[in-house]
């Protein structure tokens, strides 16, 4: 496989794409930017997944209607207003569409629109009708950075990742933006992630990468246990790197999925450090699972746990917590002989052996567990798979932004 | 069906039933009562279901062994060690339930042993052993109180509920205390509840009525989504009530099984109200659903959600976030044509109407959320099942209270 390396860019750092995000003023009360354009120059092959959310944004439909012949141009965001359970969602997120497509200059058709915010609001569409032609102008190559503000509700920061790989000898480029913090829950697209790439790659591959690659990073992530009803991952190839085609499997494509899975991690880890309220970043790292789903689900489990994720705010090791957590996992293994280690940048401490309490020190696990990446790593001994999930602890922070979100 | 009746008595309200409680010193830094004592004065037909956690305290193994006969006489409880990932656990299990029996002058083998406290540091028999005898010598008939007090761990109170109704043309009394707070979740026992009947029924209708029982009342209770080690529910029937022995369906067993229902409901939503840090019960109630199992899920799906429940905590009838709760829930309905109302002893607010926004007073809804027992009414228009589901609010001290439990 060739070599993967990170560089700077987000979602334009491939050939061909632009963005852009303004401030349209779809919510009151906030100057930040809440509409973003992402558009490639020319049309490319697309893919994406969605919430698996009965309650479905009326974006989902829409993407996935001109998503039906595999190809797309732009993506278009607010994050002022879900368009969720509102009566005439569907026509809005239309509109949206016919409206980039006209002063693009592009098919409205190859137009994906998305949406976050709060649910249930009808849309106000005066403030995109008046600011679209602005945002059209204001694309830029190098306008990741805005676009990703863009998208933002209660994200501290903006997420970017970029890489550059080898394809059919040329060098590929592929990177993405995302948005996460709240309503964020394994099982889904779990959060607004866009991506686009200038390698040239077929939709049926491009889509079969995405959908495999989500199980190991989006689905892994989890910051509250809530699935959003809004949840949706894109990616477009638009070809512009020139390489031979990825129509099947092979060298390319490992080398393209290897791309794909470090900037889905990359955005993944950052949307779990950034959850709501959260002051640290919690990884667990399952091994030696009896296969790769039962380590998802166990290390999915630990991260989701709401006692741990206090005892993680407050550096405390209480492994107890993790073992149950461990142990309610709906998934089947041997639950006698587990080791459990907390680390970080400082140090590992060992805090469980065989299920059961070993001597450690506590107060180095307490530093250990200060630190703003903190890993779990838990040894099943009962086969040989493995696989990460990302969470992050519980706050008051928490309570507090989402007691007060709506208002 | 006969009236059922009320009344006061916890676990002693049925004849022969006696209880105590003390303190013994198993945690540090505390006076509470943190021994519990239940016994009949006469061996009863018994029932336990137990956590569906594959890591299990120590006492469950030992309290199936001890109910393979189908009979017990008394339970012990402490609430200062779990007595779960420990290297001697069941051997001290064992050794609680030899001390019950020669200091009471029972058949060991009659004793259910129970744990409830930090997980994974070995017991300390020393506090029990010194104790004991003092524990049985205050056994009393009107024990029920010091009981459910010593088996408390972050509990604000102490929870009892006993009822009468007639079997056999006898008036017979069922009554049980509770155990709740932290790491309460559906799909198990979900806590500590320790139930005595003085109705004559056999061990195997006795069992069917529990498991039936628990999928409307304690599996429906959900704090904080974490699924405890400990979990046990028990019931004895020691017969005393002198009616017919039940032994298969009929009036009889229905008027024991809407007795069973009140009392395991009653401390359910006791359970639920007394939840870590919380300020509210929060009910749901789902009507026309497709089957009761759907009506389960919906409801459960409801109480469970961080963002709902921090926004009770706020009081904001944040409908968005009950269709989304809903729409993430593992079943399958109609999620076009859903209603919600929010209630209490206010008045009734609806905020959802077929799945969309409604216009109604926000502070009339807020005013009706600001109460100490919020329900949630939801009629999915798909059927005509429904169910309850028992949760409560995210506060800053849930945060406050697990970022410092185990220290």
């Amino acid at each position: 496989m060739s070599e993967i390396k990170v560089i700077s860019g987000g979602v334009t750092a491939a050939k061909g794409f632009k963005a852009s995000g303004l401030h349209a003023g779809i919510k009151a009360g906030t100057t930040k930017r809440d509409i973003a354009l992402i558009m490639s120059d020319v049309p490319g092959n697309a893919a994406a997944v969605y919430t698996k959310n009965k309650v479905k944004a009326a974006h989902i439909p829409v993407t996935k209607k001109h998503l039906e012949n595999g190809k797309a141009q732009a993506v278009f965001c607010n994050s002022g207003n879900a368009n969720t359970c509102t009566p005439t969602g569907e026509d809005d997120a239309q509109h949206i569409c016919q409206l980039v497509g006209e002063l693009a200059g592009i098919d409205p058709y190859d137009v994906l629109p998305a949406a976050t915010g709060v649910i249930g609001v009808p849309m106000n569409l005066e403030p995109i009708d008046t600011n679209m032609q602005a945002l059209v102008d204001a694309l830029d190559y190098e306008g990741s950075a805005m676009a990703a503000d863009a998208i933002r509700t209660t994200d501290t920061y903006a997420k970017e990742c970029a890489v550059s790989f080898m394809a059919g000898g040329k060098e590929c480029k592929l990177g993405g933006i995302a948005k996460g913090s709240g309503m964020i829950h394994i099982n889904m697209g779990t959060m607004l992630s866009f991506i686009g790439t200038d390698c040239a790659i077929s939709a049926e591959m491009l889509q079969q990468a995405l959908s495999e690659e989500i199980k190991d990073s989006y689905n892994q992530v989890s910051v509250d246990g809530d699935t959003s009803t809004n949840d949706t991952v894109v990616v477009i190839a638009n070809g512009l790197a020139e390489n031979a085609e990825i129509t099947g499997p092979g060298e390319d494509y490992d080398n393209f999925c290897a791309a794909l899975h470090i900037v889905a991690v990359d955005l993944s880890k950052k949307i779990a450090g950034d959850g709501e309220g959260c002051t640290k970043l919690l990884e667990a790292h399952v091994t030696n699972a009896p296969d790769v789903e039962v380590a998802r689900l166990v290390s999915k489990s630990v991260i989701c746990s709401s006692l741990f994720k206090a005892a993680v705010f407050a550096a405390d090791a209480n492994w107890g917590r993790i073992l149950c957590a461990i142990g309610y996992a709906d998934a089947e293994f041997d639950a006698a002989n587990i080791d459990v280690s907390v680390k970080s940048e400082v140090g590992e401490v060992q805090v469980c052996k065989a299920s059961a309490s070993v001597e450690f020190d506590d107060d180095f696990a307490t530093e250990i567990m200060s630190k703003e990446h903190v890993t779990v790593e838990i040894d099943l001994h009962d086969g040989d798979a493995e696989a990460y999930a990302w969470g992050c602890d519980l706050t008051y922070d928490y309570v507090k932004i989402n007691g007060s979100y709506r208002s």
